[in-house]
């Protein structure tokens, strides 16, 4: 069956269609930089290779453009929408509503719609996407594949806040965890690659970035809580601040709640920091030698490294740390200062190793460290693909 | 010369009288439970020691009283206020302006009071032991040692955070960490204790909880940031949260900012999760086999792991943790908790050697722990008397 998997992030759509279970790729692409002036939107098949840079202002367009592409006459890959038997949506939020993938329906998109005060910056662009997809798919079965599900094995010690219980029994607020399509597809490679259920610690380093504790395959803790707001510093996200600095920029510095939001989430993170938020031109500046750009991601690798180190005590130990997403799949940059002094951790990064560029899983620590750096491509499509699959065929 | 020592902490005060460079103490004691319904009093000299309960409604009635039982006709240590040459207070945030000790002017009293803010909990009532002791004690020179100045080493990585620059540069927003005059008293104990410069961890656990990851003598990180409000789980205050947890309360279940503010500082941590706040009573209650007594303990410990971790990996290295105040000097429970499961990092504990109650810095771990486990009774006391006679013979 011809599966759509449809991945709207905050600032990217990816897309790919597969034949399932055969997991072949028909064709795949992506349109990034949504809402700047610009995007690059990318569109392949075994026969052809399309790109061009048009303006794209929202997911809406976007999505459209999408469905435009593989219905073209001349370079599509389908003659009608009907070829498609579902449609698998990458969903960031599911709350305590959603532990497994779902058929959605009109219940599930209320469901959804209420939890974007947790991921406003996805859920919304989530749901445009089903939205759009139910229109243009209309024969397809849609299927929500839940950001939240891997990290539901998470003990309470890990997912409960300090805070007082009402808040969790009647408000549901606690540690959720996100990213976990890709925490669950990369782990199982690692444990695949190194041959035996293990302590390993997975670090989802992209446009969000965070990590996840997983011992013997199940996650136990992540670095993302409630929303996907908190944990690591990521391109305009603050990551873990004092909340008392919430409070202080409200009754001190005059702004409103959704003000102090919109900063935390939009304005602070590398961009706040640098000016930029593309990691590359960090990279670039850093080495023409600004202090700022310099600084920025000597303070991204050393929360990385602590926690590096505070997974590696909940696991009571270490076999691999396994590098994932763009930043973490490309950036050799980052994964050097991230492995930079963790001999402790017997961390030790091979540094010719560590410059090959390859879409394999591949090994970049020295031979005699104690603890494996694995490089692992994420392919969220295909673990969604593969999750749609099993759902119609469960 | 005679330096009476004023530690007003968020719901006691601890003071002392000391005769320096000697380090005689001619008299000690503190009054705890402040607000509550009953305090307990305790004032103690070689000669005599004298405990009551009353109850002690604010500081200002509480510092009363201490100068009441230190001028008393029959137990009193001093005849006229005049014999005391300085009076040594403790002030938990000196912000960016006071990274030393100093002696107590109108502009410094200013500057106490604009960091209010910071820390609600604390430097009112700082503030407010200054006032009286300058009526009661008029002849005497009024010190300032500050909480904040030993973290003041930590390198930008670590006191920076991912925000637009503004905010550092002209709000003083950073990282400034708590309870230094604590983690360098230990800290010093410890690296003389193991004879060498050493990477350490103090872990101190009172009623407010932060820990120091120290290298070499020097603070290069610390677990309460901009106020004391985050990091480690205190009796009633949460800790470490997802900041969206903050904007979700307000936005959709009605909270002000400021009831929020209250929620995490006055009604969560310990409190929140048990209904208790002292530790005595939540371990009794565990024992018991009350459940979310037991859950609250593991998640203090937890979290306390975590940062070990954490900060090993700051370090790359582990020689030693320090555990002290409170909770740290008497809780074998909580030690053991935290050491459980730590072998990765060499921590080892000795349950008989945790079990002894003593004032000496003592050793707690196995004999072939790689990681030394001790125990350090803090003297904030003693290191803020040391500082003020330091700085008066400056």
């Amino acid at each position: 069956m011809k599966i759509l998997i449809i991945n709207s992030g905050s600032s990217s759509i990816k897309y790919q269609l597969m034949v399932m279970p055969e997991n072949e790729v028909i064709c795949s692409g992506m349109i990034d930089r949504i809402g700047l002036e610009t995007s690059n939107i990318t569109f392949k098949t075994s026969a052809n290779s399309h790109e061009e840079t048009l303006p794209i202002p929202n997911h809406k367009v976007g999505l459209q453009k999408v469905a435009n592409m593989l219905l073209d006459a001349e370079k599509g890959v389908i003659k009608s929408t009907s070829e498609i038997t579902a449609v698998g949506h990458r969903v960031v939020h599911g709350g305590s509503d959603f532990s497994d993938t779902v058929k959605i329906d009109e219940k599930v998109k209320a469901k959804i719609k209420q939890l974007f005060e947790l991921a406003p910056l996805h859920n919304p662009a989530n749901l445009e996407g089903i939205n759009v997809a139910e229109e243009i798919f209309s024969s397809a079965e849609q299927i929500a594949v839940f950001d939240t599900a891997f990290h539901q094995t998470m003990p309470e010690v890990a997912y409960k806040y300090a805070i007082p219980n009402y808040l969790l029994t009647e408000n549901k607020v606690r540690v959720y965890g996100f990213h976990g399509t890709s925490h669950k597809y990369v782990s199982e490679k690692a444990i695949n690659y190194l041959d035996q259920n293990s302590k390993i610690i997975t670090i989802h380093l992209g446009n969000g970035c965070s990590m996840a504790a997983i011992k013997d395959g199940k996650c136990i803790d992540t670095s993302m809580g409630f929303s996907p707001s908190n944990g690591l510093i990521m391109g305009t996200r603050a990551g873990d601040i004092d909340q008392s600095v919430v409070f202080y920029m409200i009754k001190n510095l005059g702004y409103t709640p959704d003000e102090v939001n919109s900063v935390l989430l939009k304005q602070s993170g590398m961009l706040g920091l640098t000016g930029y938020s593309d990691l590359r031109d960090i990279e670039a500046e850093a080495e023409k030698g600004n202090k700022d750009c310099q600084l920025a991601l000597l303070m991204n690798a050393y929360r990385i490294k602590k926690t590096i180190g505070a997974y590696a005590a909940a696991l009571n130990g270490l076999d691999a740390i396994v590098f994932t997403a763009g930043i973490g799949e490309n950036s050799s940059y980052m994964r050097n200062l991230v492995c930079t002094d963790m001999d402790y951790f017997g961390i030790e990064i091979d540094s010719e190793k560590n410059q090959i560029r390859s879409k394999e899983v591949r090994e970049i620590n020295k031979a005699n460290s104690r603890a494996k750096v694995l490089v692992v491509p994420t392919d969220e499509e295909y673990e969604i693909a593969n999750q749609v699959y099993q759902l119609l065929n469960s």
